[in-house]
């Protein structure tokens, strides 16, 4: 028998990937080309031709056994480097190697730090709408996830509700910009008063409270948006990056932590770090995707290609009816349901074979995910079929 | 501050990973050629060149989306057909598709289905000695691992004090054959008791109790010696595999688990594993390895390699008075210290720029754990020095 906990998995299973399961048995029947499936973060955009290059050049030239080898649970110590020095370029910080701590994605980052952090009951609040799976990384810690609700009109954080969220029990604040599901990018002055609010607590509780930045997306930005480097406001901030998006390597698992000499407790919390990604069973972050990724620190997907399908999509959804705030970065539309029980605004989508997250999944109800990384010719085709749709409802 | 789990760890932090770290510190010092570093099981034989040709061939003539990108949590349906087959053929089993799910080594498989099973406070036996990480592993989920005492003259496991170990919390039991760090292989008889044991207490408690079978060493073997396949002695089976010491790729992270249909609750196992999968954060095993591993399941290490450092390391070391089992499997010497605190013995070691890991890391004190999956050349020019630390003592 399973445990108590995976049954309550198993019955309330993550509505995206039962989506993603549904598009592929849809795509069975109706054939691939007739379904629209909108429903995961899984890049169409090919891995820049440098990533492919860059493996095929270690596979051919460097000695297997450095490569698929055993080395620090944090990572190559050369990887490390190089990607704090090109942070350093970008971002004007100041990190060394030992700021860096490779991980299996950012998924798996976030798993190293909250179990590196969190005693059970301790609070991690984060901001509604938000990545589902935080309730089941913080859930892993028996911690408590503690959400602020929405802004539905903006989608910017709601500051005021967040401060009086914050307990003398509050460990750590997950925040995710460019944003999944909406697209929003918080601007700097957001950033400069949620540094303020936290660092106000710290001193009220006497705590440390640890801001932690998902920012798979950080590189997903439209129309020259600014992205704040968050250590740079806040001295308790840990960056999880992934590869994810940036390089189109989803299915790959590779990311990193950063853990500034400013977080208090840094050099205990990155060795603990490294003790939770060995034990939690990751070991080390894949070694040829590491050495890989550290040769094409300056490559880049193409970021104009998710424009173009967000201009086409979000303009004409607008022009058929539906609400929509247009996203900063990312590669989500966070659309008004029309009814207010956006369940039902998915089941009559899937009638045309579209494929849409409920808001719901994000602590959002009344609002639909959808995931626009997909092909061009995918939305072109949509078209009409989300016409259909909106006929039902205006 | 981090948590105080987590500030255990980092004071009691792993032994083999601290003399890995300290390896690199004398090769620093001294030359590399001049640091005897027997402390990691990482392979110095390199990945079977047809392991590098997949790769190559994969990033050269397949679509990078697919490649890399997301896909099922299990893994891919073809990749999981195939080691299906491909073990069906080497053990006469029946597996399908449907019980394979590929995982982030054999350590996100263990944790993966330990995540899956485990309630807080039940147990887990194993049999000393142990691979020290199924400690924390059980711990991860708030389990209790208990510990049969080991037999040291045979290191064969102790089956009558294992029966009165076993309670109704008793919830998975992990045996590791090949063992690390013995080499010492079960027997058919050896297994077909266990089961019978098991079986036994399963009907005196009604109860289910899984047998996890952690097998990363299933290849490594010498002399021809059998090592039975799990499933077909006890039901209640599952397998953790790994490709990290059989096709030489620690670093990538690949493995996979076996659910057969044959265990108890099978069907939600899989589906409640592929969701530990999901939210422990490894989402998926490596997508590029996977490809890769599936074309080569017919490839192995080259067991000759190892099987030659075995025999000049382990006679020169009898030659030299020293007691130790002949290992018929994996690549690990477990030796008797000379002195009753095995940690003064490596200290000694140490002196001599040999470094070994202490029989405590793996709950067997007195004893400690030489592996020799190393250049040959390193245990040639190690027998000078193993010869004076044994004048200290013989």
């Amino acid at each position: 028998m399973i445990s108590e906990k995976m049954k309550v998995y198993t019955q309330n299973n993550s509505a995206i990937r039962a989506m993603f399961e549904e598009g592929r048995r849809l795509a069975a029947i109706h054939g691939a080309e007739n379904v629209y499936d909108f429903s995961l973060g899984n890049p169409n955009v090919p891995a820049p031709i440098q990533v492919q290059e860059a493996m095929i050049d270690i596979l051919q030239t460097e000695n297997p056994v450095a490569v698929h080898g055993y080395m620090n649970n944090a990572g190559y110590e050369e990887v490390r480097a190089k990607i704090a020095e090109h942070l350093n370029q970008l971002h004007q910080t100041h990190f060394h190697e030992h700021n860096i701590l490779m991980t299996v994605g950012a998924a798996g980052g976030l798993n190293v730090i909250l179990k590196t952090l969190l005693n059970p009951g301790e609070e991690v609040i984060t901001f509604a709408p938000f990545f589902g799976e935080y309730r089941n990384y913080a859930a892993n810690y028996d911690a408590k996830l503690v959400v602020v609700s929405p802004n539905t009109e903006t989608f910017q954080p709601n500051l005021k509700e967040f401060e009086e969220k914050i307990t003398a029990k509050t460990k750590a604040v997950i925040i995710n910009s460019p944003n999944n599901p909406t697209g929003v990018v918080y601007s700097e002055e957001t950033i400069q008063q949620l540094s303020a609010i936290l660092n106000k607590k710290q001193a009220e509780f006497g705590t440390d409270i640890y801001l932690i930045s998902d920012e798979p997306y950080r590189e997903l930005v439209y129309d020259g948006v600014f992205v704040p480097y968050l250590t740079k406001y806040y001295a308790n901030t840990i960056v999880g990056y992934s590869y994810s998006k940036s390089l189109s390597l989803p299915g790959e698992r590779i990311g990193y932590l950063v853990i500034p000499d400013e977080a208090a407790d840094s050099e205990n919390m990155m060795e603990a770090a490294k003790i939770a990604n060995r034990i939690l069973g990751y070991v080390n972050a894949p070694s040829l995707m590491q050495l890989a990724v550290a040769r094409c620190l300056d490559s880049q997907t193409d970021v104009s290609y998710y424009n173009r399908n967000r201009e086409l999509l979000y303009n004409r959804l607008l022009e058929m009816g539906f609400t929509c705030i247009k996203p900063e970065g990312a590669f989500y539309l966070f659309v008004k349901s029309p009814v207010e029980d956006e369940h039902q605004f998915c089941e009559a989508a899937k009638k045309y074979n579209i494929l849409i997250v409920p808001g719901s999944s994000f602590g959002c109800p009344g609002f639909v995910r959808i995931s626009y990384c997909v092909a061009y010719e995918t939305i072109q085709n949509s078209l009409p079929k989300f016409q259909e749709l909106a006929k039902e409802y205006f």
